[in-house]
């Protein structure tokens, strides 16, 4: 199966690689930069293209993983062939293809990727949809050789699911970030956090989230919570401090 | 080496636990009520005592765990005794025992404890403080029965890591909170977020959080983040998602 991928970013990188040690075939790798199509091509074997025009008619299947923003007026450039044409955002429908080409679909993998770290594509979801049950039993037979955990999911649900990623990755990784801000300022390292935020991972295998939750904001103990106020220098952190000690109390109750 | 509880939550529970494995003779666990008294007395052969002038007066350790808001109200009452006298509390200076006993210091581990979840304490960071170098090596030997990474640090430096536990633990688990109701939404179930939870957590040990950061609010995808306040309804987590996200643009830069 010949595959192009649309896209050298961190979805592009990893699924490129995970499908190319699956003996893909991935013919090329287009990107807006030299640089970062070379950079995956060099990779998977594949040809680096940064002109859509130059994108080849003859794959089997075309990869978009491109910024939400960007993704639909790329697709608009795409020489006309007739593979079968896939996305793998989160919160983008189906339908965003349709315009374009007739066979299309979505293989959306539930997780985080960075460019430099390979993970296990095991136990990662895969949720997938199509336009057609022909293209939806090809995309399934690709994500079963990835992932144990495939599924279909339709537009409207994989958006909501998209936004609980945000929370559970993203944002958990930002507080992370505000975290280290404080620990800087007392010259102790990262490291020290990380019994911490592994058993804090680790307590809602076995627990749900809300029988997890500890700390001064689901007792409301106003005591530490003005303490922890007045410890806070930046006003944004404040806020944000402040607004989740009240929805922790108030998702307690 | 005699030791008496006051308090039989989480800390109290799972230190007395640990202490009682290392053959501690834990001797009285105080609790105001009955019942956690008695269960945590129960598991470390020990005898619940729910009135505080019936505190044993010649124990060798005293280790108060209890809500930060009363430590200092129940301290004032205990009989007076030559022990030494020991809090766990991130927020609290050392000084709050000063006025009650003379010899006295702070074992806080850095970790979040659930009463029926036993963890293992050998990665656990230990800090720990005292009134004087004496009351110190007593700490430092017991913390070093039970962790590998005993290390000291004052009262006004332990303030600002507790502050940072704050977020990296009970602002990460509230995310999980506010991620599970968007899953509740579409029926999935909570499992279906661990890889991706399992996974960002693992990314700081190779990475610094700010290198790991990812999602739409990092690009500052304005077209994800208008569909995303669309979908969540209530208003308390739109405003948490707003100000999270304009957070990690404004960190990013």
């Amino acid at each position: 199966m010949k595959v192009v991928f649309i896209g050298a970013g961190n979805v592009a990188t990893n699924l490129a690689k995970a499908l190319f040690l699956k003996s893909f075939d991935i013919v090329q790798i287009y990107s807006r930069t030299t640089e970062a199509a070379t950079a995956l091509a060099k990779e998977v074997n594949a040809e680096p293209v940064t002109d859509l025009p130059l994108v080849s008619a003859d794959a089997d299947l075309y990869i978009f993983s491109l910024k939400d923003s960007v993704l639909e007026g790329v697709a608009s450039q795409i020489p006309s062939n007739s593979g079968l044409w896939v996305h793998t955002a989160g919160s983008i429908s189906l339908d965003v293809l349709s315009n374009y080409t007739s066979h299309y679909g979505v293989l959306y993998p539930f997780q985080t990727f960075s460019k430099n770290k390979t993970i296990d594509w095991t136990d990662i979801p895969i949720f997938i949809e199509a336009s057609d049950s022909h293209s939806l039993s090809i995309i399934r037979d690709i994500a079963q050789q990835l992932s144990d955990k495939v599924d279909t999911l339709v537009s409207d649900e994989r958006k909501l699911l998209h936004l609980a990623g945000v929370f559970a990755c993203n944002f958990v990784n930002h507080m992370y970030s505000i975290s280290k801000t404080f620990l800087d300022k007392i010259n102790l390292p990262f490291e020290v956090l990380l019994p911490l935020i592994n058993e804090t991972a680790k307590k809602v295998h076995t627990m749900s989230p809300q029988e997890a939750q500890t700390g001064p904001a689901l007792r409301y103990d106003e005591n530490v919570i003005e303490k922890h106020l007045h410890l806070i220098e930046d006003d944004k952190i404040k806020e944000i401090y402040k607004l989740l000690s009240e929805n922790i109390h108030r998702m307690s109750k």
